[in-house]
């Protein structure tokens, strides 16, 4: 009897021990066990059978069967021993439901009638055993490549055996429409296979192979693909099968974690799981690190408050605050403060999404939850928590920073993916599209979550596991908003504050490419430049300050939606230059 | 003044700086300069053009400007106001040729005499200041995007200032026939753009910003492409343009070389440079490594000399023979010797090639240069060699092992192509296609070199860059060869040699796959099986030796070409499994 939730072990990486302990321990129900993995196994079919048992695993699928269709006789003889074996190993591993991709043999032939006799007789062979065959239409199928085709040669072959295995990618991938699913009786949707994937204009079966995502990771909508299957009556599990490079290589423990809040969260989103809604946050209310506090005086921020037990301080400027943890890793941002009405229901959402939550020492310490790279992030209602700060009495008019506009984390590869995810379904904070670019030291990708009040930024370096980049890891940043980015920058720099000089290179093409009336005005004092069509942005940047962290100072004009990200080879570039001479 | 050979700084990792000493080092002549490799540099285009002259390389091309042509007059105003700032930039560089790519923008008109008529007003700009616009077709350029296209309009345009730019990406990629480059009058050819690339189906673009390779590491013919350009007439420089993910976050001095070594051999291949020939390699005469001499003596081999200054023991089973050396790094692969009729003039080619040649001790030492990931190849004339060992005067029947098939090598992610152009240029040893198999921790990319005498396989995990995979640097091998895998496996496990167990689940699904008369040898041996369209292939494995070594022993039935890749993973996993129950 299989449960509700599933994973392909080809999702994971490690032996299938690894796997089905991971995928175990993540809360899935059952799992569908791919082929290689068994075979590569040192326990028998009945051994496995009892260590999924051992760990409250449903086997719900063996995969898969390839090119057994629409063939000749004596291929059909062959395909049928082969059969015969793996049902036989499939009665050993307590395994009921056989997937059967569509043919890509050159043997098969483009005969719908042949196909559906065929599926008959392994259907017959399979029921007598008590086993269903799923027959899937991949979507590079030699002449069964749409759900509807196979589904018209199941209906053909007419055996109770004999049902559908509908995949989101094949269908989704090729730009099929899928509310027919709605047609295709539930009972003969014998199982369920999701993924997601980036919207790649490249051949479909490298696409598959090697971009897949878990669902709310990529570009498909996977709630309603998911609500067609089941408005069809479908009752199986909601199964993942995701092929990914990076997947394939990490640690398989959060990585199945990960898998598993691509389900709750999808089932969410059809109705099928009750979790507290998202609710929608504020604002940033603090960011902590480890800097000097006196970079943050250079900056204009007043220190206003002295925690009660911890050894933090707290800085402030208009309504930016920053934490500077002396406990803290030197340098990091470990910390995000995000303001939220009902602070308690959002760490139960972020719990039941499986965020680990963090352990809290008092009473009245804040909810909080660890994200992908280990940044903590605190539930902050109203300003309740600064009541465990002593104020200093001490404040100032500050030199033009009005609040935090965005912060930027930077994310270990095998995370990436995974903190998209997170921010979306535990914080509700919609990803925007990934974008990369041309660092110094190899590609970047990046990618922006939230919107107006909560914004964080996402990068990762593409392919940098080289010995040669220097400076590894790179460097996160707070960026401050302001409301006159050149007169913040004039200000500062005159009190000393220690900012990013950008080269005069930039400043003649700036000018090359814009007639823009206060040219040299950024120039004189390093502010970068970029413009959309709703709006124009000024930024400008301070030196590293510690090993790996900056501040930012921004302004948006009009509607500007981005993050000057064309610059950021630029000041990149510079903090390296700086980093090395230093070094 | 130009000369033979360019390089796009856009090819290398690094700073400006970082990036034009490495070409220097490398030998070529000159660069073109990306664009935005000087925007973000601190030294002006003076100071640039003072440290290229200081570099002895010239400057061939300032690149590029985009979107100029076929535009409505008020946007082609302020393209010619961005034109100007830039040909005064080129001024301060000494740059004389721009590099004016085909329009993308949504402001372009399908209007190929505007184009030319637009392109002539920047043509005469240009002129005026002593500067030529070198015009290329984009495969992806919204109008213009084939080279014959492009030289219409510049026919049209008929200016002294300008001409066209190739790029064999942008041509070989769409499929255009390249015969008709020999119509173009070679003056009118202002500059030549070579990449190589793996055939891929994907969308251009994207193909060309990621997958671009040296010329000899891709799928491209290169050579034809450039005689039909040297036979147009075009006397610039051969100039090499890249995009590639991990060249861009590789250390830019290995990479640069093994630029330069691939537009040596392209100019070997074209005539227009004479290095020593490859000679044909007549076969493996040794595999060096450190290993306990018992193992050796378990698979069959005798210790039959000493070598008379060093630590190195050789021993031999019918024509493989093996040094054990215990002054080398436990385990490692570090050396190979290659049988060949001329060793010193193999040793000049190399040489010639940019292999470095390692310091030789003796008058008597052997010819040797040190391959991209370290590995020591000597080039061993007849048996020369052999007088360094004082035979021990013992010898054996042996176990059946009668020579090398192949040596496996686990090569850096970042040498993977430079592995490939290395073998190929150097040794002559040709290139197959690249396979990707999933092994237990990710992704491995595989590619073998070489032919019946001598071959070579290169593997790469593909992303391991987690914190999760264990026991990186993966295992390399030596495969031994022998005429009755059967027969020696057998003999060998009698003897008590370490060969690696095979799970029963991998012969349950032989049996599934094929109906083979000696499956049940095959099981009770633990040797692997492969067949393909020519042949069969019988493998089996020692368990690792040392960190990061082991033994096969395979048989070639027939004309199988392969390696058994498709057995790559089980023995991969038992190795896996091994390792973490011992650790």
């Amino acid at each position: 009897m299989s449960g509700d939730t599933a994973i392909a072990t080809v999702c994971l990486s490690g032996t299938l021990e690894d796997k089905l302990a991971a995928a175990a321990a993540a809360g899935f129900d059952g799992v569908e066990i791919f082929e290689n993995d068994l075979i590569a196994s040192r326990r028998s079919p009945s051994e496995i059978r009892g260590l999924c048992a051992e760990l409250g695993l449903t086997i719900d699928l063996y995969q898969p069967f390839r090119d057994f269709e629409a063939v000749p006789p004596d291929v059909l003889q062959a395909n049928l021993r082969r059969a015969r074996r793996k049902f036989d190993l499939m009665a050993e591993l307590g395994a009921d439901t056989v997937l059967v991709c569509s043919s890509v043999s050159p043997d098969a032939v483009d005969d719908d009638d042949l196909a559906a006799a065929q599926l008959r007789s392994l259907a017959e062979l399979a029921g007598e055993r008590g086993i269903r065959v799923a027959y899937e239409a991949l979507a590079w199928g030699r002449y069964v490549n749409t759900y509807e085709h196979a589904w018209r040669i199941v209906r053909r072959a007419d055996h109770p055996a004999l049902g559908v295995c509908l995949d989101s990618f094949h269908i989704l991938s090729r730009g099929s429409d899928p509310r027919a699913i709605r047609t295709i009786p539930g009972d003969k949707i014998f199982f369920l296979q999701l993924a997601d994937a980036p919207l790649l204009d490249m051949d479909v079966l490298h696409w598959s192979r090697h971009h897949r995502l878990f669902p709310g990771q990529g570009a498909f909508d996977l709630a309603e693909f998911t609500g067609h299957v089941l408005a069809a009556g479908y009752r199986g599990p909601l199964s993942l099968e995701v092929f990914n490079d990076v997947f394939r290589q990490a640690d398989p423990r959060p990585a199945a974690v990960d898998a598993m809040r691509s389900l709750l969260a999808l089932r969410e989103s059809v109705g099928a799981l009750e979790v507290p809604a998202a609710l929608r946050l504020d604002g940033h209310a603090f960011a902590e690190l480890a800097v000097p506090g006196t970079v943050l005086a250079d900056l204009g921020f007043t220190h206003v408050g002295t925690h009660r037990s911890k050894p933090v301080q707290l800085w402030q400027q208009g309504s930016a605050r920053v934490l500077v943890n002396a406990a803290a890793e030197e340098g990091s941002i470990s910390a995000l403060g995000l303001a939220c009405a009902d602070p308690k229901r959002s760490a139960r959402r972020a719990e039941t999404l499986l965020a680990p939550v963090l352990p809290r020492e008092h009473e009245t310490d804040l909810a909080a939850v660890a994200a992908p790279d280990g940044t903590e992030i605190f539930f902050c209602g109203d300003d309740e928590w600064l009541r465990d700060f002593v104020p200093s009495g001490v404040s100032s008019a500050g030199m033009g920073i009005t609040g935090i506009d965005h912060i930027a984390l930077t994310q270990p590869f095998d995370h990436f993916d995974e903190a998209t995810l997170f921010y979306r379904s535990v914080l509700g904070l919609p990803p925007e599209a990934v974008s990369e670019f041309a660092a110094p030291f190899g590609l970047v990708r990046s990618r922006a979550v939230g919107a107006q009040d909560v914004r964080l930024t996402l990068d990762s370096a593409l392919v940098r596991r080289g010995e040669w980049a220097p400076g590894v890891p790179s460097p996160q940043h707070v960026a401050f908003a302001c409301e006159d980015a050149l007169a913040v920058a004039r200000a500062l720099r005159e009190s000393g504050a220690p900012l990013l000089e950008i080269p005069s290179n930039y400043y003649d093409d700036l000018e090359a490419r814009f007639d823009l009336p206060f040219a040299a005005e950024l120039r004189e004092n390093s502010v970068l430049y970029d413009r959309d069509s709703s709006g124009e942005f000024l930024h400008f940047c301070t030196e590293l300050v510690g090993s790996r962290v900056f501040f930012e100072v921004v302004q948006r004009i009009g509607g500007y939606r981005g993050y000057g990200v064309v610059n950021t080879p630029v000041y990149m570039t510079a903090h390296r230059e700086r980093r090395l001479s230093r070094a």
